[in-house]
């Protein structure tokens, strides 16, 4: 029988979570078979509804009685497990869609992963599922688990490894084996999992929407999810949105991030992995916390937990180790935990408490003595808890030995933390250490780094803000294809509010010469063609010219001999600008389009100092991004300089974004560099633009 | 009794790691006070020399004879530990130099680390000492521990709870717990560990000199070391040589290497941090591995152990789970680890093997029926473990249960490494899988991100260089002081070979004008004074102007009117690089001067692509540093532009390090900025330079 919470409330009941009987097709007598496993996981683990065992040659499976044929059964039931291979598997599909199931947890491999025939037979049977209104998950997945229920239609054997226990923790993911590294870590800390989702080949019922079910139910404080290929974000966005209005939280980690991982994820999966900076702002946009690997997956999942506010994360580290404060130090300096700098009040009572102490600082050097003494201890916590300043707790056991009192110290923080209610954590190097903290419910990390970033992850996910939903404004009916010249990006960007350069198209040097007496003294003339997008490398650039008519006779002489048709150019104000920045549009397959912010000039991706929006986006989100990057300190002016129009700059930002909306699906690219940022209040002006349509269908 | 080890030859006896007799000054018959704990653990744990309590209160301690005095010792003992507190402490060390002790270990606190009166009294000590040729760990020392002889000179409780055991693993630390953490991390893990120290205010037996100390142990094969101040680098660098002259290594942790982190080291110890670039670069050029953690620290410990060559650390990533493959490969290009290209004998011979493959890559994406048949999994390590493009590996075991004969494929793993002397490392979350693995002597990590780091680690500290000692070359005796104006700059860097440009100094407007013919139609005219070292914020920069008479008159007037009294120009040749770069020194007070090598112009601080090299070094060693830029893809030429002349720029480089070093004691620091790059062949120049020494004595 699985450990009951009773703590907690109870998980709806679902169809999908929790539903009233399963059959198993395919099922075995021999629980160490994939037909076998779901069925002894379910006796074992006390599910209450009824497991409907199929299976033509056996009269009785694991003591249940065993039907010939789904026809046979005695209802219908409202999950199916189909456990058999091959095409029989296909098959037990469309009959279980035809019944009226409700859910099939298709385990059989040999679909999408196997290649195109593969892909096309499970296209189809997930098209007759939804006819029917059945919903599939899988196939090729380990399945799915609740372990408030013991409805275990999952067929890992690391439930036979790791005993479950249910807990306010769901994990959802592409991957069997990703779904139970995190399970283990999890158990193995004392941490309890309700729900347990594999989805393998992802078809149907995927990662996102499985999110989502379990965001529905109000005991889960912490969703964790893997993938190597995000599918339907809007769902995923969904969840975020419904964890956090009650304080809970969604963490990701994407196989698959790096040009190596995401060429090994394309080997074994098929898909195509999407732009990981684009990934990041969707992430960011959401509020949902990013890991980098399944440890930092799980690492915060004690405080996730626990869910004690986290006020402004401000941190007070303390240990009988000077050393182990320094390197919290520095561990907090490298995430950007900001640590607390303690009141007046509290300085006072610690010297009252502490008289020996010369000061009493952040960091706070404890003394050896102190640790064998339970009552000062928790006086000092106490002191330290009143803080206001003081929000979260990390506290370094370095050693322990005769003379600390380990039990009596893990009682007092285990006591302040349900006094208190502020975060706390503690790290040591030993396990018998750890153990004591971890048996009286304290969070326990080895090393002081995984411990702050876990404080970090803590306070850093309470901070990120959830956009609203929004529903997607209208797309333009109407567009244009192909590579657009200069000339018609800046007029169709000019459009949605992007502040571009004063121009003109003339087709030959006269026109040229007439424009430019308007213009000034002195002004850019450059080729204009859509085929030639790299004008600089033909000399077709000619910037501060005060003869624009022979320059533009250049640039007309230049595209004749290139073969450009109908050669023109462009005549623009020479515009200066304090700084050069960039503006640029990718739009990822799954995540729409992306606005890059960043360092313009010819060396945009050798610096490397770009900032990535979902579109569409706030002024404000604009601001926070441009701050983000290295060139930052530029925006209030710098060594002199005057201050940057930042605003201008991110309302160029803002527009830029509702073109690309308005354009997401026809849209290629946008690459406006340089955009010339001017002194605060002068604005910005682009002053060289390409866009680019896909080509027409 | 300890566990000795068999398979590595017993450590050197010297006096200070294995003396014939101690001394125990404030002995005591309890265990659990400092002046009981050395002598319990050393009677504990086979220390076979002779332990002289000294007590006057007692005729017997933990069951030895305790003398009244020092004077009535039977021997002058080799070591003496002072456990004894205040005044008493200070007087047992004169005594214990006075009578010819070698080595005296001072567990008393109440030293420099209380502020100027206890420094005094460690100064006055330390020189007692060093005048009859004692030396002294500490005060406020831990102390030392020989866990092959049993001498066991620390009273650190850790040895009550992690029982040692020997091994070719020496850890020397300044603090207490900074020595005792990766000490039972190691056990833990179920590496031995031979040497251990910790210093406390590291007044004069030091950190450096300890490991220099061990490194001569033909036995030792790790060399961990943890510091807050580094001092003695050069016994460091000679340590860390010897070591990887016979393939050994050291790891560096630096606590305090953030700002939050000096500050709170500062307030512990009050020691000053030094520079953490100049510390990167100083351990860069000895081959001295740095960890971020303790966790780092000992985190590829298994490996330097075993010591299994590295080759060029291509790594095969192997698993049943197609996600630990992937999460592997992410971590490896976040790192920099080289995955291996199969051989084509090698595909061959695993498509043999494995008939199902249809290709066998990298990660290689095992079926998970391969690990429940050893014999096939020993099959395809052994056809990996020939392919001379596969140096390293790392098996990922995300779950076992029934079907997995874990065991078996410990044992498995083991054989190979064994036969092929590879090195081979296992990932698992679940603890009682890691232990099968253990027991076989493979080294196992949770994370995948862990096991990846730890082969780079190895990989990488055997791919550094360590520079061959150098002695040093004589200093300028007779040098500038304070700051140097631009003219006086850069004459004096063109004595060293800095490519300067050409310029003249000029007293009045007509000079300039006559000097400026000589150098073309136009160039720079600069006033020239070392109380104004920023001249472009006083207009005092004309570049590019064909009157040099008037821009010398400007610069002279405005020079007059700052009160300047003797003003001033520099007229110098108009220089044009395709990019600008900067090159600077500052001078670490314990490491010496450090050049730093960057993109140049006025945004160097705000973009930070810069690279610090320890001075003296080679062509190469700059050329490494500038290959390490941000910006280093415009060496190989850019976007249509040439290459740039990188080979003139380390030149330029290392006649600043040669500089610098001759200037070593006296100078300050250098800022060349900007250095104009030309093409390749072209060289460079350095426009402006602003040289300062220290203000005479």
């Amino acid at each position: 029988m699985l450990k009951r919470r009773n703590d907690i409330p109870h998980a709806p009941a679902t169809a999908l979570w929790n539903p009233a009987s399963v059959a198993v097709i395919g099922a075995s007598d021999n629980p160490n078979k994939v037909g076998g496993r779901a069925i002894h996981y379910m006796q074992r683990y006390g599910y209450e509804g009824r497991i409907l065992p199929v299976n033509p040659q056996r009269a009785e499976v694991q003591g249940l009685p065993c039907f010939a044929s789904l026809a046979q059964l005695p209802e219908v039931p409202e999950a199916a497990i189909i456990a058999m291979a091959g095409d029989a598997a296909a098959d037990a599909v469309r009959v279980c869609a035809d019944m009226g199931i409700a859910t099939a947890i298709v385990m059989a491999s040999g679909f999408a992963e196997t290649g195109a025939q593969g892909r096309a037979l499970q296209d189809d049977l997930v098209r007759h599922a939804s006819a029917s209104g059945m919903r599939i998950v899988g196939p090729n997945a380990q399945g799915i688990a609740n372990f408030a229920s013991g409805a275990v239609l999952n067929f890992s054997t690391m439930f036979m490894e790791a005993e479950p226990m249910d807990g306010p923790i769901a994990i959802v993911s592409q991957s069997g084996a990703a779904s139970v590294m995190p399970y283990v870590l999890l158990r193995e800390r004392g941490l309890g999992v309700r729900y347990l989702a594999a989805t393998g080949n992802d078809a149907d019922l995927g990662v996102s929407e499985l999110a989502l079910s379990v965001a529905t139910d109000e005991s889960i404080r912490l969703i964790l999810v893997y993938v190597e290929s995000l599918s339907q974000p809007a769902m995923l966005a969904e969840a975020a949105r419904i964890a956090r209005k009650r304080g809970a939280r969604v963490v990701l980690l994407k196989g698959g991030s790096s040009a190596l991982g995401a060429a090994a994820a394309a080997s074994h999966t098929g898909a195509l992995a999407g732009q990981d900076a684009a990934l990041d702002a969707f992430l960011e946009r959401h509020g949902i916390l990013r890991a980098r690997d399944v440890h930092e997956l799980v690492n915060a999942a004690a405080l996730f937990e626990r869910g004690f506010p986290v006020r402004e994360g401000r941190t007070v580290v303390m240990s009988h180790s000077g050393a182990v404060g320094v390197l919290c130090a520095d561990a907090a300096e490298r995430v950007g935990l900001p640590l607390a700098s303690l009141s007046d009040a509290t300085v006072a009572s610690l010297a009252q408490i502490l008289p020996g102490f010369a000061t009493a600082g952040n960091p706070l050097d404890l003394t050896a003595s102190l640790l064998g003494n339970g009552a000062m201890f928790s006086k000092v916590l106490d002191a330290l808890g009143r803080d206001p300043q003081a929000d979260m707790f990390a506290i370094g056991v370095p050693v322990a030995g005769p003379g600390y009192d380990v039990p009596d110290l893990a009682r007092t923080a285990a006591h302040f933390m349900a006094s208190h209610r502020k975060p706390l954590v503690v790290t040591a190097p030993q396990r018998s250490v750890r153990a004591e903290f971890e048996a009286c419910g304290v969070p326990t990390y080895i090393s002081e780094t995984d411990a702050i970033h876990a404080l970090w992850q803590y306070a850093h996910s309470d901070r990120m803000h959830c956009a609203a939903a929004s529903s997607l404004s209208p797309e333009e009916t109407i567009v244009p294809h192909g590579l657009l010249d200069e000339a018609a990006s800046l007029s169709l960007l000019q459009r949605y509010g992007v502040p571009v350069v004063e121009h003109a198209v003339c087709a030959n040097a006269d026109e040229a010469a007439v424009i430019a007496q308007t213009m000034g003294e002195q002004v850019v003339v450059k080729g204009c063609a859509a085929e030639i997008p790299h004008k600089s490398e033909h000399g077709l650039v000619h910037i501060g010219v005060s003869d624009a008519r022979g320059a533009a006779e250049d640039c007309l002489a230049r595209l004749n001999s290139l073969g450009v048709r109908e050669p023109r150019v462009v005549v623009a104000r020479m515009a200066r600008g304090l700084h050069e920045f960039m503006l640029g549009v990718t739009v990822d397959p799954v995540l729409g389009p992306i606005v890059v912010i960043g360092e313009g000039g010819t060396l945009v991706e050798v610096r490397g100092d770009v900032a990535s929006l979902l579109a569409p986006f706030t002024v404000d989100d604009a601001l926070a991004a441009i701050r983000r990057l290295r060139i930052a300190p530029l925006i209030n002016g710098y060594r002199g300089q005057p201050p940057l129009d930042a605003d201008a700059l991110a309302k160029a930002a803002v527009a830029l974004g509702h073109f690309a909306m308005a354009h997401r699906t026809s849209l290629v690219s946008v690459d406006m560099n340089p955009v010339m940022v001017m002194a605060r209040g002068d604005g910005v002006v682009v002053v060289d633009a390409v866009v680019q349509f896909k080509e027409q269908a």
